[in-house]
């Protein structure tokens, strides 16, 4: 065995603690489901007294067992679980599913148990799925080390394939392997996770993506915070879909109750898994769409999709979920229509998306023509392909059609077939089989077609980064209790443009630091846990050397000491954070000011962050427009604001606390931090 | 016949122009499929030579048809379409569906063909359906008036029910018809409309809303321009979804090649639909599933949703889609949640979402019991029950309680049901016909809640409007070259407060000015056709007695007159805006200058609007915050607001051209209109 977690879907031999021949026990299941779905490996009941079931040998104990054991699967009480554990170390078991519930999900009392429950288990070198999960499945060995009530209705059959679905909530989890088994979707492992007291959703999926024969993966998560697990599974570079649960607030409180995974923002969420190169989708139905575009190995080189269809309607919906989607109509070339032109029909078009009506659907091959124009622009990373009520013939030709620009251009091809599977039986199949996902709508062939195209963006920095923590910043982080002035001066210290300036010691002295400063500063009151600065009265604008000694009075009288700064006009206020996520620092980068307050339109990154990066991020601003000048300003320095983020960026990565510096003032030319404030860890 | 439509899916008699036995010919089809789907009418098939088909007696012309002839097809080619027509009206037939292509979806040449068409039928008072159309289906006649190759195949079966499918597109249309089917919900009639010549999907839509049988209707459109049929259909009082395309740029060029319809802004479609009660929807499928809802007759009260789950996940999933699609989590009583402790184990949820765990699964009652609790609480709307893999005899005992819910509150009862088809066959259908729709993920069941739940929304107001047009303001509309000061006088006069000021003559009577309105004062340019006043220096702010002859002089040489107004700070900016949309004038509300060019934060409905309906607007604002008064700020004066608003909308209502006031300046007490421009209907 490559490692110990591997027995959770190809053991060689599989204990069932808890088995009994009673009706309804859960206990019975796993034993029956693993002769019945083919299990090669040993089968081994353990139970206190019987000496057989289900017509095999019984044991007493997992230790009491022939031969080695590779899995346990325990299915009693909470109460009778330590002993079970027990028994599965001095037996040398690697991995054990604790089915039973009564942990951490429950009450204080539980999550006692479940910490008890990892510290024998760790002492003792056992990994632990569960508890409270509902097992684990390795379709191609028949391993169903589950009691999911799915194996156990008649019409089941496992659907082998080659991509794993990892889920921590097992009816939900379950519940998508019926739904993917039932379109034909094919899974080589279904793994529960349940209350994850020792292994993780995203472990388990970092494992899998690390099985050769594994080429996709899909997954239903509750949390993000294993975060080593989350860029080992990014590392592995297969494609991954999650399914991250709690995106509300209403469901974070939900996940908390139901086991106690703590949620993030749901905007850290993105920007995290977007990092990793990991397609997020909303629905069960999303997941299982994008898993079989994965299945089909379907994989886009770019964002620019052309759309060819028998329908106009179907085009124009497809037209609609790109834009919604962020994806291009691909811009067909000159010489591309001009072909086109030659096989459309006048009331069909010739632009993208391309309708070649429902006419040329009597002579497939004019379809086919089509495709292979389109598909042979270089223009064109996707080919989109929309029809609707069509019957077996008609399908065939496309089908032959699609099959072979998927062949000879090895562009991602995808088809939206909104009909009934009846009307072309086989149909979907065989496009499967080709390399081509099908769906039932424009909508969602466009969902998928952005899921495979996700990471190859240009703005996309994933690759370099997959695998490596944030490297840390070259300097000791600020004490706690850091003033503005000295942060400033750290800043100005590592090459960050902050406002010429000093701390004044008088009235006269105020006087002379405006003058220094060309004769128009800000007077700031530098007072210890004086937070909002403006609403205190502690922040002048515009001081003059005539009303200085005046404003230097009055601010030293709040408490502190006096910082004079030169006055910026004509800036664009942007706001620079970094906090600490649950997967590492994260880069708030907004517009400043009232715009952050009330419109929040700041975007988030995992550190560290590279020029293209920062880029891309100013480019999803909402307000984006003001950094380029609107109502005749001159556009903002977009270059030195740059810099200064990647420059910030590492300089704080490794100092765990808190950086805000808002406003940064971005001028026509330059930059300026205006404010700065470090929060300690801890601090707050 | 109630009116000449009907004959479009309950015709006595059908007769077929262009019918043939050649194999491939479209004109055959409908002749069969008549016969094949059981029509009980008289067919009629027309053809010049042949005097028997399909063994029917043929004619050679409508006119020689013996009998009344309700309907006629009409599949001949583009050029023998007016002989056609021509025929039908010396026959007295009341309605035709010209399938034919070549009219205006092709070239300039085709569109004078279909004016001449439309010309030539509406002389005659023929009503005509298409061109370019694949025909319509009365479901309970089998009156498969269609060529659409969905009927051809040989698995085909009509699915009966009461719903109506009309789509503009006739491949996307009979696609989705075909899909329903598969998924078993019911049609009573599906109508494409092609290029839509004379009728429009919205008005046989109308007209179907009409018909007593019909209880709901599903659309496909790609222009709202027939606004008459669009208050038909509302106020008709049936649930209605439709599917508009061309929401994206791209996609409404695309509806512009496709059947030359005009795309509008696709803001102003959502606020129309709103303002109609009419659910829109993204997708073919979510258009079936809010079918699914519809033909249950499910409707909500409210949009309080409990959500009463066996799996935790499940329930956080439906919570998030809550969220997102703007439905709320019931908040349950105390005695709501004291109840269900007694039934929900220890690990489940007594909060909504409710988890009552798999563990009651074995004893149906239990969840029943819970069913019960929760439906019971006058807080809940809505309840939306999400399990995942349950086999038979579960979900009986579930279905059972759902339906006792369901019978005995009369309140909206949703299932999601994330489990393969399979595993509680026949389940789904139980449920449907206990007036309960079933959906394979929480997420589509959330999407489908929403639907039943739009129009019972505080803020909706709907009903009142329903059917009316907006009244016409009371007085006339200003001339072309109204203005800014001409403007608002007359604002002024109608009680809609604009800042003091006049006109200035001269440098002197500018500094007189000046001090009227009390010694600060704003100079603006007034000069006809300087429309981007600020760009070119016709603004001045804050000018006082000693530099208003300055300013006075500077800006009378931009060749008009100089207006003085009182000058006004402290205010937030709005911008209100109506312009002729195509559904009557449309309201513009939102966050003037910057924010309005940046942000677009600006919300739109349609005239006219109550109080109740621009503070909704206001709300919907992402910058709301700013009225509500932000960094110690005074709140503003919406009432004042909300006040100006109504009264601009009523006076303006009936001009037919477009109004800007931006800004308006909302102070902590009272309201000023700063800018004000009148455009007349047709200038630019």
């Amino acid at each position: 065995m490559r490692n110990s977690l591997s027995a959770l879907w190809s053991a060689r031999s599989v204990a069932v603690v808890g088995a009994s021949e009673r009706p309804g026990a859960l206990g019975g299941r796993p034993v029956q489901f693993l002769r019945r779905y083919g299990y090669q490996g040993r089968i081994l009941p353990v139970h206190p007294k019987h000496t057989e079931l289900f017509g095999l040998p019984a044991h007493p104990t997992v230790a009491a067992c022939p031969g080695p054991v590779d899995l346990a699967m325990i299915l009693v009480a909470a109460d009778r679980v330590p002993a079970a554990i027990e028994d599965c170390l001095a037996a040398g078991v690697q991995a054990a599913i604790v089915c039973s519930s009564g942990f951490a999900e429950t009450c204080a009392e539980g999550a006692r148990r479940q910490e008890a429950l990892v510290a024998q288990a760790k002492a003792g070198g056992l990994r632990i799925l569960g508890p409270n999960c509902i097992g684990s499945v390795g379709v191609a060995t028949g391993q169903v080390t589950s009691f999911s009530p799915l194996f156990e209705a008649p019409t089941t059959r496992l659907v082998p394939g080659s991509l794993a679905l990892v889920s921590q909530s097992g009816a939900l989890g379950f519940g998508a392997v019926s739904l993917a088994f039932e379109r034909g979707l094919g899974l080589g492992w279904a793994v529960s996770t349940g209350n994850e007291a020792e292994l993780t959703a995203l472990e388990v999926l970092a494992t899998l993506a690390e099985e050769p024969e594994c080429t996709g993966l899909l997954g239903y998560v509750e949390s993000l915070a294993d975060v080593d697990s989350l860029r080992r599974l990014a590392a592995a570079g297969k494609p991954v879909a999650l399914l991250k649960a709690g995106s509300s607030a209403a469901g974070a409180r939900a996940v908390a109750s139901h086991t106690g995974a703590l949620a993030t923002d749901d905007r850290v969420t993105d920007a995290v898994l977007r990092r990793y190169g990991i397609v997020r989708v909303s629905d069960v139905d999303e997941l299982l769409d994008v898993g079989e575009a994965f299945a089909t190995g379907t994989r886009a080189s770019g964002d620019r999709v052309a759309v060819v269809t028998t329908s106009g309607g179907s085009g124009i919906l497809a037209a609609d979920a790109l834009a919604q989607r962020g994806l291009r109509l691909a811009e067909l070339s000159a010489s591309t229509t001009a072909a086109l032109a030659e096989v459309v029909p006048a009331y069909g078009s010739v632009d993208n998306p391309v309708d070649v009506t429902a006419a040329v659907m009597a002579r497939p091959e004019l379809f086919q023509r089509c495709l292979d124009v389109v598909a042979a622009d270089p223009a064109v990373d996707v080919v989109l392909a929309c029809f609707c009520v069509l019957t077996g013939s008609d399908v065939a030709g496309i089908a032959e059609g699609l099959a072979r620009v998927r062949q000879a251009t090895g562009k991602a091809v995808l088809v939206a077939r909104t009909g009934a599977e009846h009307l072309a039986p086989g149909a979907g199949a065989e496009l499967r089989r080709a390399g081509i996902p099908v769906y039932a709508t424009p909508g969602r062939a466009v969902a998928a077609a952005a899921a495979v195209t996700a990471g190859t963006k240009p703005a996309a920095v994933a690759a370099a980064d997959r695998g490596a923590s944030p490297a840390p910043g070259d300097g000791p982080s600020p004490p706690r209790g850091t003033s503005e002035a000295e942060f400033k001066a750290l800043l100005r210290a590592h090459g960050i443009p902050v406002p010429t300036g000093r701390l004044a010691t008088s009235p006269d002295d105020a006087i002379a630091a405006v003058r220094e400063v060309g004769g128009r500063a800000v007077l700031k009151a530098v007072v210890p846990d004086l937070v909002h600065k403006t609403e205190a009265g502690g922040v002048v604008l515009d001081v003059t050397p005539g009303t200085a000694a005046a404003e230097y009075q009055r601010l030293v009288a709040l408490g502190g000491t006096v910082l004079v700064e030169e006055f910026v006009t004509g800036a664009v206020e942007m706001l620079v954070g970094v906090a600490p996520g649950p997967c590492g620092p994260m880069l708030a980068l907004g517009l400043g000011g009232i715009f952050a307050e009330v419109f929040d339109d700041v975007v988030l990154a995992p550190l560290p962050v590279d020029p293209a990066e920062v880029r891309r991020m100013l480019g999803e601003l909402r307000g984006a427009a003001l950094l380029h000048g609107v109502r005749g300003r001159d556009p903002s320095d977009v270059d030195a604001l740059v810099d200064l983020v990647v420059q910030v960026s590492a300089l704080v990565a490794g100092w765990g606390g808190q950086v805000d510096l808002n406003p940064v003032a971005v001028l026509p030319r330059g930059v300026r931090v205006l404010d700065a404030v470090y929060l300690a860890e801890g601090a707050d």
